[in-house]
This record gives C-alpha cells, structure tokens and sequence, in this order.
C-alpha cells in the first residue's frame, strides 16, 4: 500500500466538505480526492436501493485512483451502503454513523439521546443499533427534519423562520429528556448556534451537540496511525469533482469547506 | 396517427401529477402514461445540461409507448429542454410556460405580473420571455421560492412557518404592485388558500394566482380537436411509472392524483 494514495471521501452533494474539511484539519499531509454527486442530491429522501446504486457508482468512480481509504461523508449513505460499498474494494470504508453514535454514548450523562436527519437515515436506524452497540441501556428518540437542509442551503440559518422550524423539531424531542443530540446530517451543524440558543432560552437544559464530522477524521486518524499508512510528510494536492455545474459547486461548497477551491472537475456518472 | 396512442406526461417526480390530473379531468377518454423521475428529484436545483440529459432519458423512455403526445408537466424542464425534447421525437411536445405566461397575461389588469418557481425556471428568465412575447408592455417580477418544494412535501402547507415563507417571499413581489401571479411549480397550487388568505389579511390587494396545469390541459384539448386526434370513447388505461420507491410513490402521488393508484411501475433509467 502506498502511503501517498490519496484518501477518497463523496457526498450527495457539498455538505460532505464539512466531513472533508476536519479529515484535512485532523491530517493535514493527506491528500484527498472529494466527489459530490450534485446532479442526484438529495439522497436523504431516496430509497435505500436508489442510495446504494448511486453509492456504488461514487465509489467505483473514486476507485480508479489510487487509495488508501475511502469515507463515506453523507449519512444516509453510511446508513445504508456501506456492506454493499465494502464488497466492490478493498481499502477501508469508514461511514459516519458508529462514529457519531460513540461519541453520543461518551457525551451523554442520562443515557438519554436524540438524533436528528434525513429520513432515509432515520428510516434506516442506523443510528438506534449503533448507539445500542455500545450502550445498551441507552434511550433514543429520534426524529427525520428534512427542511433544515433547504433552510441551510437558502442561507436561511439564524432566521425567525429557521428558530421556528427548529423549535417544532425539537421540542418533542427535548420534552423526552434528551441531554445529547446527534446532529445526523453534514448540513445540520450549521444550526450549532441556533440550537444552543433554543435550548438556552425556550428549554432551560444543556444538550451536547453531536457533530459526526469530528469523530470521524479522528477515527481516521487512528486508523491510519495503526495501519502505519499516514502520507510523507508533503503538501497534499486535493481534487474536487461535481457530477453537476462545477461552477455552483465552487461556489456555495466554499462555505462548507471555508476557502477557495483551486479547481473543480466535472464528472458524468 | 392512432386516435388511441396515449398522451406521455412526466415530471421529476410527484408534482406533475396535478398536471396529469388536470388533463384527465379535460380529456377523460384519453390513456395516460405518466412518468415521475423520483430517483433524481428535485430538477429545480440542478443545471440545464443536467435538466436536459435526465429530460431526454425520460421522453427516450416515453417514447417506447406509441404517443400521440408529449407534456412535460416540469415547469423546470419546460424552462430549458423543449428544444432538446423536439429534435428526439416527432409527436407534439407541449411545457407548461406559455399557457401559465397567456394565462397570467390574460389575468391581469394592471400589467405588472408576479412569477414565483424553482430556482433552475426562474433562472432561465422563461417565464418573463414568454410573457413578453404575447404583453411587450409588461412588467415582470420573478423571485425563486425553493423552501416551498419541502414545506409541501413535508406537509407543512397551512401552518405558521409555510405562512412566514410565504410572507418573506411575496411580500417584495406585493410591494411592486402585482395583481397576478404565475405559480411556476407544480407544487405550489397546494398554497392557493393560505396565498390568498396572506394576501387578503397582509396586503389589502385582489392577487390572481395562475396555476398552469389547468391552462395546459386546456391548451393540449384544443390541439388534439384540431388535429381530429381525440381518442374514441372508451375508458382509459392509465399507467404510471417512477425511478425510484414505487411504494412513496403511491402514498405521496394520491394527494396530488386526487385517487389511488391500481399500479405503479418502477423502471431504472
């Protein structure tokens, strides 16, 4: 295995840039290679067989680079793809779901957690098994909120309509005593400081904020570390693909990553 | 030419069934072959090229049915794929943009027209186009309204955040002085009632909303009688297809069909 292959990481679309962004943080001499597969986003209200048909194409798009990993940096394809993904290479796939669900059970102080995303990775219950994996006596509740994905990509995060869609989420959420919250979608933790100053003001409790992007480049990290497969030390060379306009890619992704790309790449697949 | 080939109708997912609706309502002897393109939705986010591939993929799979018809239901694919749609099939292919544009010209008083539609229609500045062509003296307000796509499918419609949607939205198109405006989405007839009711209650002003799934059907009645086209009476045999889940088809699709389903058929494009 070649220390300085590249590690592979898609989404849907660009939220996965936050996933990408704390893997380059975390391992700043690696190189990475990033597709978001825009012209099919969102996945988060598609069948699991969509989901994995479209997943397998992502991976099998990124496999013809050299790697030593891939990540799996959207949640409903965590939830849903990974034996399938699993079975067509032979470098690790990491999803983002055990990672989340451990840091949960390590946040949590009541054993009670809340998870919120996109309905196909609710649906899944994913997140339910893998908490229960580890901490059997946990308590979940779970809920889908798929508008908060639109609201972010508006750019309507921080708005009176934003605080009301949150609260209508949330509070059924919040009443079952929830000290943890898993935020289960890339787009979510976008609302961090919204969600804190709901529960600050209308709740008065303290919810640890769960965000799975963290986890998971620290597992990576320690993955890498053990398998003794961390780069030489080099500026790392990072490539963008988007299966739709590479120019709307550049330029809401930005955002998500936190600076100018320096290229992105179309790709038809 | 059959009398009794079908009429294809598609759309990128379940709106377009309220077109499909309209058009049996209108013509109640002719066979329906409804196609929901639910694996890629929503088009209205996505570039044109993206648009016109996914749209070209649909007709070719149509166009294996002997048709007599083809409407694209989509305002988003109506917007930028005709031409693409026209070069691959000899039947008539009708969108939905100029009945909504001689519609809403037909409507107002004033002149001044408001169209709302997803970010990819009112891009393309058809609408405005359209309007134009039949009103030069016209003045045209378009504003993309996306969070009105999840707020539907949500089944958010008549609650307090789809009424702060609405007003944040409307209320620059109001403050221009329209008396008309354009629904350039299949799902956005779905607000007709809390539309008037923020019109009636925010802004003291008598707004037409124009719904072009009825100004459609009409349009395809008039083109069919005057190619003597209209099949013999007879019931029709409609039959509905979709990319993805067959089963969300069926339970989302009635609200917009207005009934169950006997069948829906998945095919993989």
């Amino acid at each position: 295995m070649n220390h300085n292959a590249a590690i592979g990481v898609f989404d849907s679309g660009i939220g996965g840039l936050t996933v990408a962004r704390e893997i380059a943080r975390e391992l700043p001499g690696e190189t990475l290679i990033y597709l978001g597969d825009t012209a099919r986003l969102p996945y988060g209200s598609k069948s699991a067989e969509t989901v994995i048909k479209y997943a397998v194409r992502n991976v099998s798009f990124l496999a013809k680079s050299q790697l030593k990993a891939i990540v799996v940096a959207c949640n409903t394809v965590s939830s849903v793809a990974l034996p399938a993904l699993r079975e067509i290479v032979s470098v690790p796939v990491l999803g983002v779901i055990e990672p989340g669900a451990r840091a949960a059970v390590a946040a949590t102080r009541s054993g009670i957690i809340g998870v919120i995303g996109q309905p196909g990775t609710i649906r899944s219950g994913r997140y339910e098994s893998a908490i229960l994996q580890v901490a059997s006596a946990a308590r979940i509740y779970s809920r889908p909120t798929p508008l908060l994905v639109p609201l972010a990509e508006e750019g309507w995060v921080g708005t009176e309509v934003a605080r009301l869609v949150l609260k209508e989420y949330l509070t059924p959420l919040v009443e079952k005593g929830i000290d943890t919250l898993v935020l289960g979608c890339t787009h979510y933790p976008l609302f961090k400081e919204q969600l804190n100053a709901l529960f600050a003001t209308e709740h008065p409790r303290d919810i640890v904020l769960v965000d799975s992007a963290v986890s998971i480049a620290v597992e990576l990290r320690k993955l890498l570390t053990s398998q003794d497969l961390l780069a030489d030390a080099q500026p790392p060379s990072h490539r963008f693909f988007a299966t739709d306009s590479t120019e709307t890619f550049a330029r809401v992704g930005r955002n998500f990553w936190g600076e100018d790309f320096p290229q992105v790449l179309h790709v038809d697949l």
